[in-house]
């Protein structure tokens, strides 16, 4: 089994995903993104996407009442569903599901996040942010044996039924432990990571397990958040991370032939 | 097994629905509508509803992609997260599905409707609207079978792979024959199908199952949908079918023991 991460940037190519996961001999598990759809309605509906930076720079996204509304409508609803579309449409058996179905990704609310607020820290207790702890497994194996492909996003879900907003790079190392996977494919829109941001003939071709430490403080934002993930899903038993472009034809099989970045 | 279709009304109180699901003891399909926080969505984002008048008074929606997009993040979107979450928090294990997810609802794209347009007629051949031909009860079963509830609702999908709205209520009657059900519950907001709208002490106790053709021009709009769909159940076999109250505690089992309309 793979689990196969797409990023949520517009000009991820789903019909190549969607053809390249039909040719794929292996079950498949995909993990979704919907992060440009979603500022695009959020500015539709008239509401400003808003960030938490943590003291230490960790940034996460205010998460009111309002803002899980529309995160569900455009991840779990306009997103998951036209993925599904897709992949039916080339064959793959496709079930959409968010954590919280069958309490898929079972997690923590954090009760209060502290954030900087200039030079002040503020706590913000209103944002219905948390952490995964532990996957359904069973759900997915269920899935899969019936011959079906789990496709998964945002919410995650309490154990007293609340959603909330997870990290889904994060959420994706607790699935890797859960279901014992070795080998994470994430695909986004660059064609490996990178020395020098937007620079793709600084493309990393290979980093050792070992040394993602030293590597994670060269970067910053949403790819630090990535290998913080893969950081994590190292330490949880996967052996092979492969990074590749989301925009181009069998994107799956060429990261797998490490035409992206590697990390073993 | 037993199916219950929830109306998409803004006073269906789901902690009760939730609570009652949870005691009964027989295996439960739950359908859903959401057709007043649809409304209310579709004003938020400045889209007017746009209904098509079929020549012999048939009404739907018009379906253009944008409107498209819309049912899908609130029906299958925030709802059916929101329907899901609400089950989680009394320990009833529901998957929120749509018919897209596993095929579930397979069906057919009317190519062209006829419109009434004032006095003339015109065809429409933009609306995303079918009809549900066949149900994929494997996933259904699979789940059910793993101790999952399924919750279900629109879009449904073509062979073709694209996303259809459909109607609900006759989805409903496609499913009943392909899972072999022989029991309905459909709960809205009122006691029971009433003779005169609004008046609950109107309240029709029991419909003859033979006679149901002769209801059917008593009523008018979503009611008349609603038994077209009862009707098309009970020719595929269905042999139960319970109006009830949505609003009220045990809104299942008071159904169940003929407290709203019952027709058998």
């Amino acid at each position: 089994m793979i689990i196969v991460k797409v990023g949520g940037g517009k000009d991820i190519n789903w019909d190549y995903i969607a053809q390249d996961t039909a040719a794929l001999k292996e079950p498949v598990v995909i993990v979704h993104g919907a992060n440009e759809v979603f500022t695009e309605i959020s500015e539709k509906f008239g509401k400003a996407e808003r960030m938490i930076v943590s003291p230490s720079g960790h940034v996460s996204r205010y998460t009111d009442l309002e803002t899980m509304n529309l995160l569900t409508m455009v991840y779990s609803g306009l997103m998951n569903k036209k993925i599904v579309a897709c992949l039916q449409k080339y064959g793959v058996n496709a079930v959409g599901l968010t954590g919280a179905d069958g309490k898929l990704w079972l997690g923590k609310r954090k009760k209060a996040i502290l954030a900087k607020d200039g030079a002040k820290t503020k706590l913000v207790t209103d944002s219905l942010t948390g952490k995964v702890e532990s996957v359904n497994t069973r759900l997915i194996n269920v899935l899969l044996e019936g011959g079906f492909t789990p496709v998964i996003t945002i919410p995650a879900i309490t154990t007293s039924g609340e959603l909330i907003n997870v990290d889904n790079d994060r959420a994706l190392a607790v699935m890797a432990r859960d279901l014992q996977v070795k080998t994470l494919v994430i695909l986004f829109e660059a064609p490996g990571l990178m020395e020098k941001l937007d620079d793709p003939s600084s493309k990393i071709s290979h980093i050792n397990k070992g040394e993602l430490k030293k590597f994670l403080d060269n970067f910053e934002g949403r790819i630090k958040k990535k290998l913080l993930g893969v950081s994590e899903a190292t330490n949880a038993g996967v052996t092979n991370i492969y990074f590749g472009d989301g925009r181009i034809i069998n994107p799956i099989s060429s990261a797998l032939k490490g035409k992206g970045t590697t990390i073993n």
